[in-house]
């Protein structure tokens, strides 16, 4: 396992992609949020093996971000739900919507998922907002900077690849 | 192919995860917003092999979220750009980001990317804004409806997921 796949860099990207960086994972998560919350359920909609979503779920479960609630007990059966962490997801999920509207080549004259914000009753266009000021922002609003453990980070990457690559060669 | 890995849901969450689903094509798109545009600095900073990066950006090429230019001639070299498509998914790596911040289990004394806005001066606490009226929302602010279509497509993939369960129940 690659230091991008075991979720050790300091970027918090990668380490949100380490939890929730597949598009399986990504679909189970879209349908708990849809309230899709049993396996018969998420086998339908996601398109998955058993042995597959059964994996991930209890990747999912061990990462914290679903837990296993029973709703019967002969025979045991479970739902799946969000905790507060997969909760957090929410935006996640709604960029990677928001995007696949723009982008996806979809017929937008019906869009499958209507999203209506009830303060103002329009159509929700999502975009980022800072939470510090409440105000709408894009990329060229922000100015955004390394740490310096996490330039660390990058230079100790590249100088590793240059060294392999100067073995390789010398190798050759 | 499954129908989740073609795009060919009516879903914007599929069709975005569809071009973007897998933690290495979101790393190099990562990269690329961080200005890192070559091969060899992709290679570094994702970990990827080439024959592996080489597959994705052909692939992100294909999908028009990047595109090539040469910036040598002799012999060829060329950096990755990303389109109006590809920097469409700058919120999608923000919210990334916002939750590996606060759930990737990361020292926040020092957080790796530090993401100031410049009209309020405050680091950036990313939530979502309705783009609509420019306030921030969350989940619990915004109504969420399918469309008939899309009812239509979820109910024939319970239908078929339920035929084949039928038929492997009268086949044991």
């Amino acid at each position: 396992m690659s230091w991008s796949e075991s979720g050790e860099s300091q970027c918090p990207i990668a380490r949100c992609l380490a939890v929730v960086g597949d598009r399986w994972t990504m679909l189970i998560m879209r349908e708990l949020f849809f309230g899709n919350r049993r396996f018969d359920g998420l086998l339908a909609q996601t398109g998955m093996s058993p042995h597959l979503l059964s994996t991930r779920l209890k990747r999912l479960e061990a990462d914290g971000v679903l837990a296993r609630n029973a709703y019967q007990q002969k025979p045991p059966r479970h739902e799946y739900v969000l905790t507060d962490s997969g909760q957090d997801l929410y935006p996640v999920l709604m960029t990677l919507a928001g995007w696949g509207r723009k982008w996806g080549g979809l017929d937008d004259s019906t869009p499958a998922l209507r999203v209506t914000h009830r303060a103002c009753g329009h159509e929700v266009d999502t975009g980022l907002a800072c939470l510090a000021c409440g105000e709408a922002f894009t990329r060229a609003d922000v100015e955004t900077t390394f740490s310096d453990n996490f330039v660390a980070e990058r230079n100790e990457r590249m100088a590793a690849f240059q060294a392999a690559k100067k073995q390789a060669a010398g190798d050759a």
